[in-house]
């Protein structure tokens, strides 16, 4: 049994915990607020940093250790192609949400209106929300884009790069933020991402003192 | 032939030049200036950043897909250990230094002198400056302490862990920010780092316009 120290407002436990589903890989959740942490996360991981994934003695930190760590320990499901290309593009998409979407949308969007107000009592800027609400376009028009060409965001197959641009946007999609209208290819994706078995805890996500959007679990929005 | 788009104050295309020499894999080098991409960058990567790696057709870019990329096709000389409980070990101290100390000591201390100076004509925020510098005491207190443990961060052999780790120091060394003496394990890891033959060329880089610390290229600093 794997044990995860995870927290709902973060895309990267989201993420580990939609590879552990598609992987049918058992696992109970532990809660820990990033506002907040116990010692305990400090001596499991001295980054300060969640998820944490725990099973057999073995302790695995971090977003790229975790999902990496799947991938070598459980081949029955693959979340990266076999072709060494094919694995690149996917790597890199999974980077580009990680890193440039966490950047550019969720740092503006997710830390001002959650982070902010649990961490410090604050009221988000709105010209910070102004920002990431912008960038979204862009990134939505890219997964769009993406999504004409394919099934899915690297190829015919579900992959990590799924997985993680779904766990990223899904925290926007819980605060009502994804303008969904504008991006049909991307709608059709993401509601292909919500159907499936391993999103449907995500879709019953519960962030402490903030009401999911309406449409938030609606397979159908 | 491979060819890698980069510039020198990047440590991630610093990281993937360091990993390619220690694979003994031949490259040329294309420069670029992270403030002032030109348009070809786009094409090959959509998301605009650096490294971007180029070898008989194949595009691979960012720092995550390349590194496991070049792990992925070339076995002979290897970054990441077999065992994989020892290859989550490493990848968690990869993370640690391009997302942590990335954000905690590179953002703090290298944007704002070099990039803000480039992009912006700016002078830095010593306040800012200030913090870097705070946190940058922090890491090197923990590579110290892994360094007291093993010959290398991960372990007995050099990693990728080591490598990304000496690759973002490089930076802040080349700017003179690095107080090694207080840190007795840290500097003899990392002056083990900078006597590599695949360190040689990191050592004569120059940021065009700001000018080396004097110790910078000195194997005994």
């Amino acid at each position: 049994m794997v044990l995860l120290i995870h927290h709902a407002v973060s895309p990267y436990c989201r993420k580990i915990r939609i590879a552990l589903s598609e992987k049918k890989m058992l696992f109970v959740l532990k809660d820990e607020e990033p506002w907040n942490l116990s010692p305990d996360v400090y001596k499991l991981n001295p980054a300060g940093e969640l998820p944490i994934f725990l099973s057999d003695g073995n302790v695995v930190a971090g977003n790229y250790a975790i999902s990496e760590f799947l991938e070598d320990i459980n081949h029955e499901v693959r979340l990266l192609p076999e072709d060494v290309k094919a694995r690149a593009e996917v790597r890199r998409l999974t980077e580009w949400f990680d890193e440039k979407f966490y950047r550019e949308v969720y740092r503006n969007i997710v830390m001002e209106k959650i982070h902010k107000r649990f961490a410090k009592g604050l009221a988000p800027d709105s010209r910070i929300l102004k920002i990431g609400l912008n960038n979204l376009n862009f990134h939505l028009e890219y997964i769009d884009w993406l999504c004409e060409r394919n099934n899915y965001l690297a190829g015919e197959d579900i992959s990590l790069a799924d997985i993680t641009a779904a766990a990223h946007l899904s925290i926007i999609d819980y605060l009502g933020d994804v303008p969904w209208d504008g991006y049909r290819n991307a709608k059709v994706w993401y509601s292909k991402m919500k159907s499936r078995p391993s999103f449907k805890d995500i879709l019953k996500d519960n962030i402490k003192g903030v009401l999911p959007a309406k449409h938030y679990a609606d397979l159908d929005f």
